[in-house]
């Protein structure tokens, strides 16, 4: 099985690929609203009590608005957009680090220039994404900043 | 405490260095051998049950020869160099994948023209590294490959 390749020296590929790595889709949830994404298991294994993924966000996409119980460690691979993580929206470039703590509403949009790449660690053993209710929808959006960005892109 | 930063966003600064990150002394053992190593701590919380560690090795330099039960995932974040690990000697590049499994020898070495950066997930409860005895060292060294990879720069 591809995501628990035990191989000791897996080379990148050219355009962000691995060998002997599977690009999945992004979700399994038909619920998740989102757009062009990918993801690819880098590393899980029964003896790592984390796993690290790589998803990419193409041009203008964006990742699914959720929260969980569980956190995530990420860092900007390649390419610039902006992330909404609680009540903030940043921008972030390449090797930036940015935390989503426990039950925070959170997604990340690429830029239209470029492909917006992130490693992301998670513990191997986490709760199922969340997916915002209508009424917590409105409620982000009652705050003018988080509404242009989950406005932008969503045609 | 800088490895607990819950900051949520943490902006990459020029050369692989990171905002709220401090850089750290690569060792605290003075006997392990290494030359030309730092450490930052990326990702380290109480809720995450991994963490992610950034190592650089100057031009030239190598990190420790060690073991221990837990395993190393490790991405080459950037620069291009060799890794021992067990028995087989690998060029390596950045963006490159390497599992060390449990109780495997390894060692990473940077080329001489450029930095060896690379992120290194573990589980955040592990083992103390081992280092090789004089009687291990030297069956390793019987191997010509491996002899020649350790003693590259080791003046």
């Amino acid at each position: 099985m591809t995501t628990r390749d035990r191989s000791v020296h897996r080379s990148a590929k050219d355009n962000y690929r691995w060998e002997g790595v599977e690009e999945l889709p992004y979700k399994e949830d038909d619920r998740a609203l989102f757009k062009s994404v990918t993801r690819q298991v880098l590393f899980s294994d029964p003896e790592m009590h984390a796993e690290l993924r790589y998803f990419e966000v193409a041009p203008g996409g964006f990742s699914t608005l959720e929260r969980h119980r569980h956190m995530h460690a990420v860092l900007i691979l390649r390419g610039r957009g902006h992330c909404l993580v609680g009540g903030e929206v940043r921008p972030i470039e390449t090797r930036d680090l940015v935390t989503v703590p426990a039950m925070t509403w959170h997604q990340f949009r690429a830029t239209e220039g470029e492909p917006l790449g992130f490693l992301c660690m998670v513990n191997a053993t986490r709760d199922k994404p969340q997916l915002p209710s209508a009424e917590e929808l409105a409620k982000l959006q009652t705050d003018a900043k988080i509404a242009a960005f989950l406005r932008n892109g969503r045609t």
